[in-house]
């Protein structure tokens, strides 16, 4: 596998990342996953217009983000991934420097790596299962990045618990999940979270609410609380890999699903990617 | 300099972090910093139980935390520092996956990174400007994770102020700094953060609050808020490497110091170190 390391194409395991990087001690870095659909990178801008967000939030003095669409092209080249379904991962942190809290020299180089790898479109069902668990993380959730331990616990929460996702819930509402948006449809509304601090914005849920749109549902962005779900008639989770993902059980209750819109959100997403990628 | 990596002794530029382990991307790992007077540890078991604490709780199976100090003496001694000011700081994170939020499987061997390091006393005032800002960290600060993102752009904050240390907010109460703990005065009373998942259970902390028993200085284990803070007289941070450290000023506005219980504890510290290692 080849993968890509401050400048270089190399073999994955000639990557060496130093024990003094702040990605290692300081989770202090960021990252993006961007889907590719037999090769071809889906809102690869919106990725990169992100990535810049948090880097610029971080104060990671990182200027080449425009460079990178080229690695994830060339890196899918490289590992024969042309034809695939795929995901390209990303990560860039503050740099390697002596330990101290505070930010390195300013002449510190970032530290960047980035890797493809194959998706099996085989084993997406579309559905989830999923449970409740309270939302621990840190108050800048708007920043992707590498501040996931608590993602982890949740999605090892969820695995325990024979399901797929963990949805966070702070202060009774529900957030997103530990890996993907989540919405949900109440009498013929689509709900998602506000955008703010509280959540990632989520490529796959601006996807969702342009489809809306198209779609003529109706959309309204509140967080949608814990003693409501029994009120709404569909769940579902957003993701760059889950896309669009029914819910159909929450906290072992099975859930009916993918209800109507749904369905149609699903069908939606997949002619939006072939039109969009020109197939 | 000679580090400890995966159970071997190496030169430290042939140290190789995988870019999967999840200690890179994921902040799935613990820490622990362990002081050295003259070569000898401060209260070692006390940072080891901690350690175990910490990957207990997020149920990292590392179960050879009784060889720590082991590593740590023979790394003070591969680096010349037997007879030194130092510090030993260890990591241990769930190691090398391909990469998914969930646990990797059980037979993955989690990444064991070790190396000690000079400190100066001579740079060290034991005064601490200090600014406040909000605590944006995540819920579990009981657990010395490598969640420390916040704790960076807090440190960078007081830096920017032109200031050693960020006391955290959290709804108008202090709870520590960014990685000291903190403590107050007010009438006579020493007064510091309770235990609990809303601080890290601090050694230095720990050792002042046995010395308080040791001088008479009453306890009360209860927050000091922002509100009250003009009604304590003397102000300090406690850390493994700040030790007992008077706070001269906060957020730009002088205090004097340090009082007269800040330097009997700064005293005290002293002596006990003095006592417990045997010189």
């Amino acid at each position: 596998v080849i993968a890509y390391f401050n400048g270089r194409f190399l073999g994955e395991s000639d990557v060496r990342v130093s024990p003094w990087d702040r990605g290692f001690q300081f989770a202090d870095g960021v990252y993006e996953v961007v889907r590719a659909y037999r090769g071809r990178f889906f809102r690869m801008n919106s990725h990169m217009r992100r990535l810049r967000h948090s880097l610029d939030e971080l104060r990671i003095g990182y200027d080449d983000v425009e460079a990178l669409p080229g690695v994830a092209e060339r890196l899918l080249r490289e590992n024969g991934l042309t034809e695939a379904d795929g995901k390209f991962y990303v990560q860039v942190t503050r740099g390697v420097a002596p330990r101290s809290h505070r930010f390195p020299p300013a002449t510190t180089s970032p530290t960047v790596f980035a890797s493809v790898a194959p998706i099996s479109s085989a084993t997406e069902s579309h559905t989830a299962k999923v449970i409740l668990t309270e939302d621990t993380r840190w108050a800048r959730r708007d920043i992707k990045s590498l501040m996931l331990l608590p993602n982890v616990l949740a999605s090892q929460a969820a695995a325990d618990a024979g399901a797929d996702e963990a949805l966070f819930v702070r202060q009774g509402m529900i957030t997103e999940g530990s890996h993907t948006g989540f919405a949900a449809v109440r009498d013929g509304v689509f709900r998602t979270h506000p955008s703010g601090s509280e959540v990632l914005p989520s490529i796959t849920r601006e996807v969702t609410l342009e489809l809306c749109e198209e779609l003529g549902v109706p959309v309204r962005e509140e967080a949608v609380a814990v003693e409501e779900l029994s009120d709404c008639q569909e769940l579902m989770i957003l993701g760059t890999t889950a896309e669009v993902s029914a819910v159909v059980a929450i906290d072992g209750r099975p859930i009916a699903g993918p209800g109507p819109i749904t369905s149609a959100l699903q069908a939606g997403f997949s002619a939006l990617v072939a039109r969009e990628l020109g197939w």
